[in-house]
């Protein structure tokens, strides 16, 4: 036996390399095109350094306040961590520990099949239908949990509270996951369904609506007993995941309700516009509830609008996979990007 | 069936609470009593928070090549992830993967037993010997993988070359972990030997020696083989776990090697100076080889000094644990804090 035998067998999922180019146009990762919060900036230029000799709060219990405050709800039900990522990462460990396969649809987050895979969670995916909605009676099966975002990503649908209630109730045996990256944008949120459903967790995260992809913020929220599991999982992998300066520029940013409102309304305002005008060029482009939309075109290879607006170093986002690789997904940017974008579309079109 | 049925069943693990009080003299969580390089200030104070806007590079490469340089290894040797314990609890993932135990010391990192549970994985303890050496002939036996502090905690105590050129040729059918983060403070760094031993891992941390425990930045050092199986596995968790202020702060907390020195040269200092007046004061003080002493007087009850000191509102660390219940753990703080710490210490001998 050698020790290469006692090496993790696991298929390396390789993250998109960010492009150092100067000049380009990137609308290809969902980030916001607007800075984050001049509060979050004032809160780092004030940030004594010489307390980062000290580790953080563990809890980073006034970050957990600060949302708390700003979602209605108590500090208990309020969970942070380094991004959404590991907040779901840990919430597969955390609540889905059956044998029963948990559920999800066959086009959402590309993250969840490969936690499944990292945890030995076993799945099931449900199809989308023909609109790329969610049919939430798939989910009436008997399900070791639940895990998907609304809205829903790439497909930038998302669902009411009829759908939620219905999904939570139907596996009410189960934890139901609501993954509200994208909810800020237009999206309806679950959080108050969190206190009449101690089964449903809701996560969220700083890295769309909040401009600090960089930063690493993501939080869930649930109930007392949902909350403390994700601790006690949590303070097993790594007591301190977020730190000092990210709790303080966090607190700032959340506290900073009319910098946020007037963002997300400008996304919003660009992404009606460019919706109108790409239907106006014949495209078909889903109603978005999110910061990108999801595009296509009859008789044009989408995949060949991908490789051109490359060229023009325009990056959009191109899924090789069943069923949406028909399609292009556009992150929001500026209007001036926007405007870039559109100017390149049409000369691809002109083109063919 | 509940939804109940389905959650984790862990026992949490509860991380130290910081006081918050002032005037305290906080000696207990081995934490630098300096604060960070102010390059690293520096390098906040400059930092274009636009950029938080984007998601972190996620192989860190430029904090990565800044370790690089300074351990005199290839880029793809080096490894980093949001603490120390977010590389150690990675590396039990990736490298941990068999049926057989994994060994390490009794008296050791409180962490290990916890990510064993938390991942399932099988160990075995040595015991250390009557003066809290590691027998090295202990770990001949077939292990599943060998991870160990060099310097070990809570004893202060390091170990040679010799010592591990033994313990990985004994193990060369697993991976072995030297957990080296004390190892600044006057230990000998295995670092070079990862050229050697392919089944070698070595993992650092900015939390002592680097002041930047607020901060979360840990590494590992290995072959590129490791390494790489270290990478899949974070990114199959989350990719982006060191945040864009932080590489940032952490490349110039590295590049800035006069402060490192300056500081750690007064800790060392000053654990020397402490060392001998407890010594004269009838304490058994290890010959520590880390920013921490382990401490123990015959006749008096450490736990009674831990808790009168607290009282005093200095506070040192005592372990409720078979074999070390008569023994405080108390970090090297500065000159002035120490002074305080001994006057106590006399007051307390006094008193009994």
């Amino acid at each position: 036996m050698s020790y290469k035998d006692k090496l993790r067998k696991i298929n390396p999922y390789v993250p998109g390399e960010q492009s150092k180019e100067k000049d380009i146009v990137k609308i290809n990762a969902n980030e916001n095109p607007y800075p984050p919060s001049p509060k979050a900036t004032a809160a780092m230029r004030d940030f004594d350094t010489e307390k980062l000799r000290f580790y953080p709060n563990a809890n980073a219990t006034i970050l957990k306040e600060a949302l708390a405050k700003y979602y209605g709800v108590g500090v208990e039900n309020v969970f942070v961590g380094n991004g959404s990522d590991d907040v779901l990462a840990l919430a597969f460990q955390s609540f889905f520990c059956s044998d029963k396969p948990i559920a999800y649809p066959d086009i959402t987050y590309s993250f969840y099949p490969v936690w499944c895979d990292l945890f030995n969670v076993p799945y099931v995916t449900y199809p989308l239908d023909e609109n790329f909605r969610i049919n939430v009676e798939d989910y009436k099966a008997e399900n070791g949990g639940v895990v998907l975002p609304n809205p829903n990503a790439p497909t930038s649908l998302g669902e009411g509270e009829e759908f939620v209630r219905k999904l939570v109730e139907y596996n009410a045996d189960s934890v139901v996951i609501i993954d509200e990256a994208y909810v800020d944008f237009g999206g309806y949120s679950s959080v108050a369904l969190t206190k009449e459903y101690p089964n449903l967790l809701v996560t969220g995260t700083f890295s769309k609506s909040r401009s600090l992809a960089g930063l690493r913020i993501g939080f869930a929220i649930g109930s007392a007993e949902l909350i403390g599991v994700l601790e006690a999982v949590k303070n097993s992998y790594n007591s301190y995941t977020v730190d000092s300066l990210s709790i303080a520029m966090g607190i700032a940013a959340v506290e900073d309700d009319g910098y946020f409102k007037e963002t997300i309304g400008k996304v919003i305002a660009t992404r009606t516009r460019v919706t109108n005008e790409l239907r106006a060029l014949g495209f078909e482009v889903l109603d978005s509830q999110t910061n990108f939309i999801l595009a296509t075109h009859d008789g044009y290879s989408m995949k060949e609008l991908f490789e051109y607006l490359k060229t023009k170093k325009v990056f959009i986002r191109y899924f090789s996979l069943p069923r949406i690789e028909k399609y292009v997904r556009i992150t929001i940017g500026t209007d001036d990007e926007m405007d870039r974008f559109l100017s390149e579309v049409k000369g691809f079109l002109e083109d063919r």
